[in-house]
């Protein structure tokens, strides 16, 4: 089963290929037990140790040239119709391929923008340069970003199901949390219990444990990205969490927000309101315009500058970004036009990528804002594949 | 005390800096939910989203730079006296940093023999020249393999601590296989066997569960690196095992065979026990040598050539690696000097550093014959710190 999807993956690069027009995707890596491309799992299948190349052609071919130890262990995996095995270095074996498929268009896998298409480390290039030195194929090499964009941002069937299944239970764990949560416990009792419910489920984590979920509980929290703290849930705090599972490979990544009501409180004060609302509002305008041919930059300008014109600051992250089998998946980000998302912003969006949405903002002496919900994009537009949060959760 | 690993490796680097008189050491990395730099663990304490760099200067300054949002967390991990959050790019704190400590000499996250100093992507390293275009710290740079080979190599004593631990629970593990083993058992549910055993432990793994435990059992199975299959164990057959737990962040990496006595036999034929007893003679022979200032392959041609002089052939692999918080750590190899291991062969052996033991030979029509142990370099010698098997395990 397994190797049946990576099978489907390499079916589905070769389509790409022949797309983008690009003869042969060279993944060149070793020691994957210690660093690992972020493409092994999702078209080869199993790791290496020394120097291996995994090549798939336009022509369909593939071949993957690991060390001579490894070679039983690759023909069992069988996602490689031929599999070389060498002694001494690959160099020999890498140079015969070359010259049989005489490429003139070498995708390999580095890249500036895309940390998922840029796992050769650079000791690596330049072991690659040095093979190659005196043959034209040094000449020929390119980024394999927009295969792998294509190939990691074109969710198949079979990846879309295991994405919704992977955000049914964890709209099921949110749902069970809303029961713990309650004045005087702490945010990082709150992540136990959501993460001894993972467990107990047999499920992963989208993303280091240290803060999955991430907790924030009241007006004087940490940033996103840190871990939960000792900090107490209180009375008129604004709470919300940041959580994801990782279900048979594939991962959800969502938010939610809850108020703690004040002795007397039924709802939630005025200004809590309207930032709650503000965020879902940003998140309908912007899912209303995410469709095929679309920017990223485009997506993230409607939902920032909606907040902006409420009175909020600007949140200090990209909008949305695509998932799969990392949480941070795919090419293409929702993000702004600035200098550290690289080419990211401007990469049209396609069809079948799965992409968050997740603005956020600051309600002054109460906490902060968010909704992160997952969004499919169709041939027209988007459907939400998370069911929205539309009311703010209240604990009384 | 997970931090403080992490502080007390971090002085030993600036001790490492002083020695070698590098100005800087400075690991440039991002999303380390995808691939993640070997180090990070060892030297950060924490993950990272966007390009981050992790600076340790000779003077004994510590510097993280990151992406806003990860500030906090960054100053809750505590392991960085200075850290600075950006918004946009990571190129004006980074120069700012640079020009304060002004460098002669900086050590940067590449390697082209050892992983674990590799860390840093191509496109990471092409980004890294673009921010210090037109600086003159760009023609400062230089690897930082010499460093990490040291820091990782030389294990303090909490390490070594943890790594003795690890090593009971595995041979723990051994014995209790030991009862398992017989006649119609497949590699496949030895490898179940050991692997419950270990989950219920609350130990973690050295390597790939496709692989660990890697068994073999008979004349016919695959080479090392594969993963176990449905062969059945049969009268007559050598098994071995090869596995290693991770116990609190250290592992652990052992072989031991056992033989499976045929009708009326209480001990193996003599074929079986000359494959064994050259194994063993010859680790014994590369341990009375295994000392600081030997380079590994001198080490790899005691073992070697005796087990050639024996009338077998040669393991197609080195005879050992060092070990610590992944199963291949360090820099310096026990192998022959073949072009794949790079410069590893040649780099001196160091006091307190871990090696693995572990040839192999074949003995015709019955199996493999392995042991590995595992010794750690002193200063006149080295130490075993696993308790070697002295004896073939027998099934009758």
């Amino acid at each position: 089963m397994k190797n049946e999807m990576v099978l489907q993956k390499i079916s589905q690069a070769v389509e790409i290929l022949k797309e983008k027009n690009i003869d042969m995707w060279l993944t060149f890596t070793r020691e994957s037990g210690n660093i690992k491309d972020p493409m092994m799992d999702m078209i080869v299948g199993t790791n290496c140790t020394w120097q291996s190349a995994f090549i798939i052609t336009k022509s369909g071919d593939t071949v993957a040239i690991v060390g001579s130890l490894e070679a039983p262990n690759m023909e069992t995996t069988a996602t490689y119709k031929i599999v070389k095995g060498y002694l001494k270095s690959v160099k020999d074996d890498l140079l015969e391929t070359l010259r049989k498929y005489d490429p003139k268009k070498i995708a390999i896998n580095f890249s500036r923008n895309s940390t998922l298409a840029d796992g050769m480390t650079h000791g690596m290039y330049l072991e690659l340069i040095e093979h190659l030195e005196g043959t034209p194929y040094k000449s020929c090499l390119i980024s394999s970003e927009d295969i792998i964009s294509a190939l990691r941002g074109r969710k198949s069937e079979a990846e879309i199901a295991l994405m919704k299944e992977a955000i049914k239970h964890t709209l099921e764990i949110f749902d069970e949390v809303t029961g713990f949560i309650k004045p005087g416990v702490t945010e990082a009792e709150i992540a136990s219990f959501i993460q001894s419910m993972v467990i107990a489920r047999g499920f992963g984590f989208a993303w280091d444990i240290e803060h999955c979920p991430a907790v924030f509980t009241g007006p004087d929290t940490a940033g996103a990205h840190s871990g939960p703290t000792d900090r107490e849930v209180k009375f008129g705090h604004v709470l919300n969490i940041d959580f994801g599972i990782n279900y048979k490979g594939y991962c959800s990544d969502l938010q939610r927000t809850w108020y703690i009501c004040r002795e007397g409180e039924t709802s939630a004060p005025e200004e809590v309101m309207k930032g709650f609302n503000t965020i879902k509002e940003s998140i309908r305008l912007a899912a209303k315009e995410l469709k095929p041919g679309k920017q990223g930059c485009e997506i993230d300008d409607i939902a920032r500058n909606y907040i902006v014109s409420k009175g909020y600051g600007e949140y200090p992250h990209a909008l949305g970004h695509q998932i799969g089998r990392f949480a941070h998946d795919g090419g293409g980000l929702l993000s702004p036009r600035w200098e550290r998302y690289g080419n990211l912003p401007y990469l049209p969006v396609e069809e079948n990528q799965v992409f968050t949405i997740e603005p956020r903002l600051t309600i002054e002496g109460y906490g902060i804002a968010t909704i992160e919900e997952e969004v499919i994009v169709k041939k027209d537009g988007c459907e939400f594949i998370s069911s929205p949060q539309e009311e703010i959760y209240l604990i009384k």
